[in-house]
């Protein structure tokens, strides 16, 4: 329980309207997108500039009360759910685009601004901010920035990462501090910018955010290619990025997340095919054409069944709505769903999709997997009931040897989603003792008394490594 | 000194034909690039596998002996003088490409390639790794890595941290820890990978890479365009990209830079100009003509006295050349030549062009400009003599003066070139003691015992920030 004159010090910097306390109040951030991850926060808090972040982080930092930034909670990696109570801060108060720079071609924005509203913003002036988690209609930037999020146009745009030009972030002590800039070049010292993006809200609280932003793609084509053979699908993105032809999107899913896709979205995508890749290219017309063509020749030489292009952009824009509706149209089908998002080289695509089919046989059950195969990064999904514990634990089991193969396979166990308390306890597998010794070290340096998100990327129990039989 | 049991027991790591303790040895590695820093090392040595830097780096431990890792020591911010003695690193048996993998495109090197070996061997293979520093015929990937170096394609392509996807690396306690992967997404942990890219070999030793190639662009175009006035040279360059037009390579030379170049380089390059700009653009051929048609153009209204293209690829190659050894022929004119890098948004080259001539007048100095003014990245240069102490504290004002312009200017006191010893009195007006105390705890939990080329990025004392009149 919190002290109540931690309470009334809370209220002093943000005001009574901005802290709540109740139980009602609570229970709304007592967990976020991943399922079986529920805490309660002993309070919420919602400042209003940076000043007042400052004061917060002191204020806890006096009372050793544990802080977690959030969003709007859509990361799927239980890196917002407050484990160890504290405090919830939210940036609703801080979402204001502050400044559209189109000499410089950046965008100055406090962290609470959604994703879409950004990236709407900078298309009325003709530009481009790239990133496109699935959620971006409801998640901020500044979540995106927590997590480094991808999305579909990961492979030839980069992630969140690429984008993020300068930070001001509150430190654990309450130090203010600004790194990088309007600036496409600048070493002055460790790349703070960077080590922040995907740092999960455990190293600072970022409160403002410089992103670049590029000249927005002239034209688009949207195509679909069938297969009747997973293999061949995934011969079809090798052979496209070795003949060097770099797409926007290129995008996976296998039979049993198109059934349940079209079933939720109705826009007559094939049921009855093995695998679709949704290919998208943009730039310049002519490039765009020459390009779709020559993916469209790829893809039937590697024995794809049937190759169609997007007749309108309507039709290419029901396509992209329906990829992004996968995780919504599988969470229809059973109370708890279960999404991961192992990543290995692009190569391995093929070895990695057949791992996983084996994976579900073994341990009987259903795995639908799409994701961004043009990045080798896979989301097996199993649509699952968190109340049935015999199935949970066959769940936890056929992930824990996915995360082994991927890395096997020269990969990670999260390539978008981010670490958070889920896969905490895999984290060991991918970087060793020695990595997380590197890591945590950096986290006391700058978070000496754990307060900034606790329990988060570090596992209090490292999970032993599972040898993989098959 | 060094202990005579430490040099034994280094022979016995990487064979007494690697390990070099005589005076002439020493004197060949007491100082880089950069003027005015001279300091004798203990010893050199040049390990021969990963296994071996780790057991170095556990020696130099036990002993607190500082290590220095070094390519060729073309870095110009002193970031490779040995400072406070200790042990210089060499990579020349560690040049080895170990794997150009092009389903995935990636290519896997040893810290002592050249880089532009590197760039022509994947052109060879149709692949295009773009950060070409001016040094890159003789500096290595690992120096590179360390200074996260940039180049004349930085505006379009990005610098050294775009291309890093993973390191193997050794700790300051001898651990060996892998980064990332062959992989477009990862995002498990923090990002050691970016935060190792650009800390000058002050918080691990890096042993191995993995680089992200792309395509090679189809064709590539030339164009020079003439100004009787800085400030048209300026604006143009703000006209192009706010017309959303990225060009490959955007530099400038202002009318003494050219003088010199020509009178070294002898291409014919226009020296009765007051500025010129060279262009680039690069990718398909369709693109390629109508960007440079679209860019002749833009700097015709903005006032250019005349345009040209470069009518052959070796004209174009003359072109690129004699602006990359812009440096080397400023160093013919005076004993001591002096080239910084402060760096402003794009959006202020103008008038951080126009602030380096007055400080030059100022000072009485004859300031050189040139640079990549695409990137806001300008390298003012002064020939001087180190010998001439009135004058070098002359050079010495008129740069504490631009960086505080640059800053003022929302820019950064280096660019590209890093702090080394050279800027460190100066990183904390770019980010205040907050961002320097908060650098500093990362140094302190990866080496706490300060044995990783110790001396650099961090000042024993910062300079006091002058204020600015004028």
């Amino acid at each position: 329980m919190m002290d109540h004159s931690f309470i009334e010090k809370l209220q002093a910097i943000v005001g009574k309207e901005n802290v709540d306390a109740t139980k009602a109040g609570r229970l709304v951030y007592s967990y976020d997108a991943t399922p079986g991850f529920q805490s309660m926060p002993d309070a919420v808090a919602a400042p209003r500039n940076t000043r007042e972040v400052s004061e917060i982080v002191q204020l806890c930092q006096e009372y050793k009360i544990p802080i977690v930034p959030r969003g709007s909670g859509t990361n799927l990696c239980a890196g917002t759910t407050p484990s160890e109570g504290g405090l919830v801060l939210l940036f609703k108060h801080m979402n204001k685009i502050l400044d559209l720079d189109k000499e410089n071609l950046t965008i100055t924005v406090q962290p609470g601004v959604i994703t879409q509203d950004l990236i709407q913003h900078v298309e009325k002036e003709g530009l481009f901010y790239p990133p496109d988690p699935s959620s971006m209609k409801i998640s901020t930037i500044g979540g995106n920035i927590n997590e480094n999020s991808g999305g579909l146009r990961g492979l030839k745009y980069g992630v969140t990462r690429d984008y993020v030009l300068g930070l001001e972030a509150v430190m654990a002590n309450g130090d203010i501090i600004r790194t990088g800039g309007k600036l496409a070049k600048d070493v002055a010292g460790y790349d703070l910018t960077r080590l922040f993006v995907g740092s999960e809200g455990t190293l600072s609280i970022i409160t403002e955010a410089i992103l670049k932003l590029i000249p927005i793609p002239q034209s688009k084509k949207t195509m679909l290619a069938l297969y009747q053979d997973m293999e061949a699908a995934a011969r079809s993105v090798s052979s496209i990025i070795s003949k060097q032809i770099i797409p926007a999107t290129l995008e996976f899913l296998d039979q049993p997340t198109l059934k349940v896709v079209e079933d939720f979205a109705k826009i007559g995508l094939p049921t009855d095919v093995k695998a679709v890749l949704l290919i998208e290219q943009d730039g310049p017309e002519e490039l765009v054409e020459r390009d779709i063509k020559l993916m469209m020749d790829i893809c039937l030489q590697e024995d794809a069944v049937s190759v169609e292009m997007a007749k309108t952009e309507s039709e290419a824009e029901a396509l992209r709505t329906a990829r992004r509706s996968a995780l919504s149209a599988l969470a229809r089908l059973k109370p708890t769903t279960i999404l991961e998002d192992a990543t290995v080289p692009r190569s391995q695509i093929s070895n990695m999709v057949m791992a996983i089919n084996e994976i579900g046989e073994k341990y009987k059950l259903n795995i639908c997997t799409f994701g961004h195969a043009g990045d080798g990064n896979l989301h097996p999904t199993v649509p699952t009931d968190a109340r049935n514990h015999e199935e949970m634990e066959r769940v936890e089991s056929a992930f824990a040897e996915i995360f082994a193969k991927a890395i096997e396979l020269g990969g990670t166990i999260t390539g978008e989603h981010g670490v958070g308390m889920m896969k905490a306890p895999y984290l060991e597998w991918k970087l060793g003792k020695e990595g997380i010794a590197a890591m945590k070290a950096i986290k006391g340096a700058l978070d000496p008394s754990n307060i900034l998100n606790p329990g988060k990327v570090f596992a209090k129990e490292s999970r032993k490594r599972v040898v993989v039989s098959r």
